[in-house]
């Protein structure tokens, strides 16, 4: 078989990690311990849908110079060994009593000195995929060593996207934006919404991605209460606005963006918003540099939305974007993270049409030295209209 | 829109939580806090693929006595209300600095006694889907209350599945079932691994699954050397087996099952393994029984192997099923859980065929008084051949 795990060739890891490296000595850590999905892939290259089985751990430990080693459940020997990855230390999981403890901390303690600090991202957006009885357990065993927070370390080499790592996502925005092209020939008044989620799936595969790992959506009169629902049988409506947002995945690297369609012609308050909503994120696309902080983003789609009468929604109104359908940083009022040339990052502004009623609308970007560059294909100033 | 966000009727879950709330009686508990997307669904019946996204994080808490309380990021009121879920507390995440760290500790004060026990699933297959240093967090603003290991209350109560949990495993099972018999239109020599996953998720959804969480397989003469991979874009060639994995999902609920077949007429050391994995299945068809241990399982499925002249693959040889792809317990010689009536349950033997080479044969079960009823359709005990 044609080998697909390692996605890019050594070199884009092995930069990865003496960017991770470089992190690790700025910040006084002797090494780093990861255990989620995508800290895990971002390393090593290791690409599987097993994770969705949560019965098994896997750890991969960067030290501060050389190689990183993976210590894995032994079902995933054959895959890791595909990979760049030399060092694999394996366990028969999952083995109740000892579910890769003591060959975990064994490793730890192999590649830390005594009083070394290891870094674990445990800050926000974060969660530790072991469970938390084994990581006491582990703790204790390699004292007086320590686990210390590093959500800085990885936050911030996450965040810059090498030039491989921009067109994967360009590629996986390309085939969602042939399936969005496509949603004529499968939603319309008196197709039944969860029909439309099931079709659009299907386009997303038949436009080549691998897999779909988020659909979300909504349809209602003047937009929707809600953007996280599954969907349910009741057919749309002339008057309604659908709305359909994928994170679609293509050699492990997402896109997250939306499109809205008009069911029948928009009344004029839902045309207004879109418009809004459309104008404000040109605004974004304009004013957007290396230097700003996340708040801002948040503030230039606010203030374009009100300037244009419209409410802002709630929330976020966009984020980062690369091996998970969001990253660091989010764009609140509270996110102070500066934006970086190479950051990847959604623009996602709502707005509120009615009481209990809004539209979204969301674009992927790649943060260049003089501003954005779409990565989603742009969507149509006119709210396209289903008839 | 027609609610689809309950799945069942209120009184499924308050059954539900009448059983939690039992074993925490008998294990001394106060109270549970659940973080995982599993056991959030599986309390208040939300359901959404937002999980996806790692940025905020999801609470329930059930106290001993009383309705469970949902402490959630506002983006999901909306459809947490429509729920059975009552008590809702919500916060603008994601909030650096306080992403509702105090809302749940104040919630938790409130619920629970100053020195009681509030236990979270720590232990084997769990993992804690919150910022683990705002765990620490919380557990200081709670204390003198104490985290203590809530793995095995909720284990014990998720693993037997209530009577309409069943029909919707067995729903999920079918629409694979469907799609696992027209894999001939869609897989033959010279047609690529990739394509064959892509148009095998199509068929997926055009079955009527929700969407598909797991996709996983392999091609290769005299079987496989792995079972976890994605697929890469070379031809399966004559003489190939071909193995299909998938974790499909209706209304929430999983199935997981495989189906091998032979690309052009298989070899007879495949044939002879096939026919031992099917005949070992057979064997715990027949045997399994209330009372038995997990480990007895794959104890019936090696030995059904060796007896048959064929050497049993390494790992767990089945496994737990419902509201995730896998669930406990685990099939391996080390786990001593008893198995009881009403666990949904796989069978899955594996047999190496020459080295480096295997075949893996799954089947879905409900464990009843006088032994499991099949819920995936029995896979044929010849292999089908695809020409």
């Amino acid at each position: 078989m044609a080998d697909r795990s390692l996605v890019f060739d050594a070199a884009e890891y092995r930069g990865r990690v003496a960017r991770l490296q470089a992190a690790m000595v700025a910040q006084g850590m002797d090494a780093l311990l990861l255990t989620a999905a995508a800290d895990v892939f971002y390393v090593t290259g290791f690409l599987t849908r097993f994770w969705e089985s949560p019965a098994r751990p896997w750890f991969v430990a960067v030290p501060v110079a050389g190689d990183p080693v993976a210590v894995i459940p032994s079902i995933g020997a054959d895959l890791m060994a595909r990979t760049w990855m030399d060092d694999l230390r394996t366990w028969d999981a999952p083995c109740p009593g000892d579910d890769g403890v003591s060959l975990l901390s064994a490793t730890l303690r192999d590649l830390v000195p005594d009083h070394g600090r290891i870094g674990v991202p445990m800050g926000l957006e974060t969660h530790l995929r072991m469970p938390l009885a084994d990581y006491a357990r582990v703790r204790d065993a390699i004292a007086p060593r320590q686990f210390v927070d590093g959500t800085a370390a990885v936050q911030r080499v996450r965040e810059i996207k090498s030039a491989p790592e921009v067109e994967k996502i360009r590629q996986s925005c390309a085939i969602a934006g042939r399936a969005f092209d496509r949603v004529p020939e499968i939603a319309g008044p008196g197709r039944p919404l969860d029909t439309v989620f099931r079709d659009f799936q299907r386009l997303l595969l038949e436009e080549c991605a691998d897999w779909v790992s988020y659909v979300a959506g909504a349809a209602g009169p003047e937009g929707y209460a809600d953007v996280i629902s599954p969907a349910g049988p009741d057919p749309m409506a002339m008057g309604d606005v659908l709305m359909l947002d994928t994170g679609t995945v293509r050699d492990g690297y997402f896109c997250d963006f939306d499109r809205n369609y008009a069911v029948g012609e928009p009344s004029t308050a839902v045309r207004k918003s879109h418009e809004a909503l459309w104008q404000a994120t040109e605004d974004a696309l304009d004013e957007l540099r290396p230097g700003m902080l996340a708040r801002d983003v948040h503030r230039i789609l606010s203030e374009g939305l009100t300037a244009r009468g419209v409410e802002p929604g709630g929330g976020r109104l966009g984020h980062g974007l690369g091996v998970t359908l969001t990253e660091w940083p989010s764009f609140t009022p509270q996110d102070k993270t500066e934006l970086r040339e190479g950051m990847v990052l959604t623009l996602e502004p709502g707005a509120w049409v009615a009481p209990g009623r809004m539209l979204v609308h969301e674009e992927n970007i790649v943060l260049r030295a003089d501003g954005p560059e779409l990565l989603s294909p742009r969507a149509p100033a006119e709210l396209p209209v289903l008839s």
